[in-house]
Formats: C-alpha cells, structure tokens, sequence
C-alpha cells in the first residue's frame, strides 16, 4: 500500500452564511463544504484538519489546512475543480504539497487576525457584512491605550469562553502585536499572537469598544486580565467583523 | 400655500440585487426603496431625482438625489428614520437642504466611476459582488496605453448602447481621467468626465480588458472611437464591479 501524502489548502470564506469552520450536527459548516468537494474529486472521504476553529460568521482570508490521501491527484486541476464545486463563499487560494510531518494546527506557530470597525453616523453597505458599525463617536487612542495592556504574555482567562476546567498554562498566550491601522470607513484592528482562545479576540475587541465608549478606562484592562474572570470583561463583538488573516509556520 | 423646499440625498447602495436606479415595471430600482421610505416619513408621494441612472447590479459610494416637499421634517430624524426603513443594501450617507435651483441631474458637472478588478487565479470571495474577477494573466500598461487615447473631448458612440439616432453632439463626452491604481487584489480603473453616456464606463472596460487579454492592440482604441460603431468595441464588462463613487456639482 502507498503511503498518504499530505497536501496543504489555504482557503479564503465569507463566513456570513455558515455555522463556523467546524463540522457541527446544525448548520453548514466550511470544513464539511471542503471535504465534500474533496470526496467529489478524489472519491474518496478524506478529512481536513484546519489551523483552528472559526465561529459562525467570522471570515478567512487564509485559513490553513491539511488533509492526507494516498490517491494521487494533480494539484492544479484538483485546485480549479475544487473552486467549481465549492460555493462562492469558499475559495481554495492555493493547494500544495506538503511535508508529512505538517499539521495544520499543531505545526502553527502563531496568528493574526484583523477586526474591522466602521466609524461614523452611517455604514457603507458594501461593508455590511465585513465590518463592524459603531454609529457613535469612539476615542481610539484610549483603546489604544487599553490594548497595550494586552501586549505580551498573559493568562488570558478574562477573556475567553472557553472552559475554566482547563490547567491555568492552557490559558497563557503570548500577544505579540495589536495595531490599530486606519481604514477609508474606520480602523482595522490587527492582532498577532502565538495562539488565540475561544472568542478570544471578539471578547477583547468587545471590551475595547467599551473603553472607546468611556463605559471604561484604559487602565481597566490591566485589572481585568489579573482576575482571570470572564465576567468582568466586555461584551463579545459580532462576528461579521473578524478575519482570520493569516497562520505562521 | 408654503412653497416646496429643496433637500439633497446622499446616497450609497449594494446594487447587486436591484434592477438599477431607476423605477421600472419589473424588478425593484433603488429610486422606488427610496421614495416609498420618504413617503412613509412625509405621508406624501415625492419624486427622487437622480444625478443619473445606474444600470442593474451597478453599485454607488454616493448617488447624489433631490426630492421637494413643503412637509416639515426633522433632518436627522428623518436620516436615522430612512436608514431604518431602507433595506440594508440601500444607506443614506446624508440628507441636507439644497437651495431650490439644485436639481441632481442637471446642476452636475462631472462625474466619477470606479471599476475594480481582481487579478490573479482565485477571486477572494469577500469581493465576489464588488469586483470582476480576471484570472488570466493581463497587460496593465497595454490597456493604460489603450486608455490614453479615450481621455479627452470625443463622441463616444462606439462605446455606448444608447439610441443612434441622437445628435451627434449628445454623443460627446470629455473624459478628464482614467487611472490605474493598485489594490490589493487587482487594479482599481478610476473614470473622471463630464458625463457618462449609457453604458460607456462598462463598455470601455470589456474593451480595455480585451487589449489587456491580447485580443486588441492598445491603438486599435482610435479607430473604434472614429468609427462611431458600438459593433466595434468590444463586450461591456459585467455590472459588478462599477461603482458610482462622485458627482461633481
């Protein structure tokens, strides 16, 4: 028998309409779409392992995946029929091979991910579905002030829904970078870290708006990072304004 | 009896699914949302005039309209009110008095389009609706050649499906500017004229593409505008990725 090779996706999604990256029993999910399209191609039912879960409405502009097979395939055309099976939401941006060892998630070394605010009395409705409205005025060098506190390496509790079972070191991440970098309609809030929680960056992009709101000060945030307590951070922002934009290898 | 009062709208919409500005017998117009939401604020029937029609699928960043009433409103009641009444693919950016000469169509003195491409194999689903993808391979500074020899003073027939029989000279047009800027994805193809006749940004477009695609050479572009002959230019570019982006008054 021959062995499997393993192949690598990067994979771009308007994540509007789906239930998330992952398979789920409800809803529609980006995973199952592209192991379908893959089942389609090489008849064979093959699973895609991603770099990490996305919700339900969040986007990619370059998820990574892998997915092993020993059916051998050519790259390009399986690339052009995988964009013609797959809904427009989903496009397959590249497809290669990959080293056996690869691992979509464990080989990640980290992440960014973009949050898009649009400021401002009203929305452009080209970005309705890309961006986050805030109608009222927002000071952003208090958030960014705020978001300071978030830079380097915390036990990040306070803001993920993730279990609280979990040992506290599965809970420390390392946040290397929060820029906040002007856009025609607003300001793309970027995030790099060596790894992100469960609703991690909706749950800080959440409470920074409350900081630019003056529901809070800055120095809140530093607070709210030692309690370790979900509760006492913000409100998770909407899903439609986050893109997960790139993976590190 | 009061005499009517003048007020402009500014106005961005997501054209992708109506049948253009104007109303018409089937499909829903953008000119039709409007009207029957200020009809529902002013409990009175108005005309919306537009700077210009937008064909189905064209979007707008700011469609310039007026409408007269002698009802008295409250401006930015009224602009939250539209906004909750129009369907998200429709937002008025802005609603202010205007003196009673101003008329959206005939104060204008120019007017700008944007038509945006995306290069490369793979369109990012994110600006499906927004943009034509090209996955060939192009030739950016052949179709800037090309569209050297469109700025200017010229009757531009050859690039309009608009009833030959018209005067000549409602068939001239000067086209101050045709840019080529980069963008992400693509390129943006900006247009700044005088005016606009039916179908002409999206016929110069196709034809532009197809010099960029090798069917055409960059100089062909003076003897189809000589030629007054629509058969000669080429295949208007689908409606998707022009945006009305400025009307000059």
């Amino acid at each position: 028998m021959e062995e499997k090779k393993n192949y690598k996706l990067t994979v771009a999604y308007d994540g509007s309409s789906f239930s998330g990256w992952q398979v789920q029993p409800n809803g529609v999910s980006i995973q199952e779409k592209l192991e379908h399209a893959l089942f389609l191609i090489l008849k064979e039912k093959v699973h895609v392992t991603g770099s990490g879960r996305t919700d339900a409405g969040v986007h990619a502009a370059a998820q990574i995946a892998n997915f092993k097979t020993d059916r051998p395939f050519d790259l390009n055309r399986a690339l052009y029929s995988l964009n013609g099976i797959l809904p427009p939401e989903i496009r397959v941006l590249d497809l290669s091979s990959a080293p056996p060892s690869f691992h979509a998630r464990f080989s990640a070394k980290g992440k960014c991910y973009t949050y898009r605010l649009t400021l401002g009395p009203v929305q452009p409705p080209h970005w309705r579905h890309f961006s986050w409205h805030i109608p009222w005025k927002i000071d952003l060098p208090s958030m960014e002030r705020a978001a300071s506190y978030l830079i380097g390496e915390h036990n990040f509790s306070a803001f993920t829904n993730e279990s609280v079972s979990k040992d506290a070191k599965d809970l420390v991440r390392n946040l290397q970078r929060i820029d906040f970098v002007p856009w025609e309609f607003g300001t793309v809030i970027e995030f790099e870290g060596n790894g992100f929680l469960y609703k991690m960056v909706r749950n800080i992009v959440g409470t920074l708006v409350e900081v630019g709101s003056s529901k809070r000060k800055p120095e809140e945030i530093e607070a709210i990072l030692a309690s370790q307590d979900r509760k006492k951070a913000g409100q998770a922002a909407p899903p439609l304004g986050l893109f997960l934009s790139r993976v590190i290898y």
